[in-house]
């Protein structure tokens, strides 16, 4: 369903991080996160009972571009003291959903009660960050002049497995000329925490995409007559890896709706720097 | 026409950039340069008389990606030592094209006696430069494979005028799948000073290429079923502005026969380096 997140929000762009998470908190910002806090990462959020965490540490290792984990907590606690002193896993995400067996079973606004001494949590990248870059550099971002969220498909790309964590890649794509899909390749892969550079782009049914106007998850968005799909590893991967592993008990973020983080998209950025010899 | 320059070169793949230019110069290597001198830069060579040369030189840089300049000559100098102490402009390139009022009038191995105390040569980085971080990184070479000449194509992208040079920029054509093509950007993104990252990909028809079979220059490739076309800035492109702006005389390369030099492909390359605010 399409939602004008851009109006909604525009008060909410200037928040810190620490601003935008106290009002997810209290329940000020209970929906999508997107436009909130500009400049700040946001994250996807991924919590498993410690006897997965190890199969779930090696399957991100494995798929750094659909699950770039850039925090993660000690079992039992609530906290990721990196991305914010005050973080509370529990509580600071606007909306959680609580798996059972590989199904969601609740979709609620905190899960303190739910935690448990064994639950470790991780913090992955989200394209909030890389959409930021592109943005700046004069690239659309059609779902957004849209008012929509970003259209997302399941596709054939296997995500390299790792104990009972497989499945099919996610991806979330945008419509570009061929010139600024390049120029997004160059940009985005300098932000290799938050996704990186695209994995695919021009040839959806390559993928096992049969109808971009048809997302898996998300809304559709147009497409120019000069302009291709460009297709970027998503977030919402893990989620649809949960649904295939089926662990006995997961929590995840709901889609859109992320932890928003102190750290700075910039300090995500891998800068370019000549080399020695050209000196 | 195809010519498997591959295997005939093999033995010269391991010459340094001064023992190329003296098998060159002794007319030892009378035709293309290609897989001669592993690791060392090639250039498109573009010389004009002094009076043409300031045009030439804000065209070049106004089109930095098909004209990228890696040396320059003083008036009626036949050197560039910042690219070989011995080099010789007027011997060193296996075959040069005389142009008269925008047509070629000659094709000869050395121009010594057209040599004028008003000529200004300018040195334009190669793809040969790129195609071996390509190679190194396990990307395909078509042309390579086939053992024929990249296929080049005049295209509708207009350069940006200076004085009297204007025209279509020539691409070079590659085909990658498509996350080949995106691991593509990513590393030709890194050498700015050999024509940097494609121009365009997937849509020739958005670029006025009616029909990849039929290059403007060099010879046809296969393209696989999984595969799409890439495009790169070419440094045939002054020779088909030097055809559009028909300057009263010209001496270039043969496309194929470039002037190899002393510096180091890795010499060009930009590298990634984290940025201080990640540590």
């Amino acid at each position: 369903m399409a939602t004008s997140a851009a109006v909604q929000t525009s008060g909410r762009a200037g928040m810190s991080g620490a601003e935008a998470r106290l009002a997810c908190r209290s329940g000020a910002i209970p929906g999508s996160t997107a436009g909130v806090a500009d400049g700040y990462v946001q994250a996807n959020l991924a919590v498993f009972p410690e006897s997965l965490a190890d199969d779930f540490r090696r399957f991100a290792a494995r798929n750094p571009k659909a699950c770039p984990v850039i925090g993660e907590s000690r079992p039992g606690s609530r906290a990721i003291p990196d991305l914010g002193l005050d973080l509370d896993l529990a509580t600071d995400v606007p909306a959680y959903r609580v798996w059972r067996d590989g199904a969601v079973v609740a979709e609620r606004a905190e899960v303190a009660d739910l935690w448990r001494d064994d639950l470790v949590a991780f913090a992955i990248g989200c394209s909030f960050s890389f959409e930021a870059a592109m943005a700046e550099a004069g690239l659309p971002l059609r779902h957004v002049e849209m008012g929509v969220r970003v259209p997302m498909y399941r596709t054939t790309i296997p995500c390299a497995p790792a104990g009972p964590f497989a499945g099919p890649m996610v991806v979330s794509m945008r419509p570009l000329t061929p010139a600024q899909a390049i120029r997004a390749v160059e940009i985005t892969g300098r932000y290799p925490a938050v996704h990186g550079a695209p994995v695919h782009l021009a040839r959806s049914d390559l993928i096992g995409i049969a109808d971009l106007g048809k997302p898996d998850y998300g809304d559709p968005v147009r497409i120019g007559p000069d302009e291709i799909p460009v297709f970027w590893a998503c977030g919402v991967t893990p989620q649809s890896v949960i649904a295939a592993a089926r662990p006995a008990f997961a929590i995840t973020h709901a889609p859109g709706c992320m932890l928003v983080t102190d750290r700075l998209n910039a300090d995500f950025a891998v800068d370019l720097a000549p080399a020695s010899a050209m000196a």
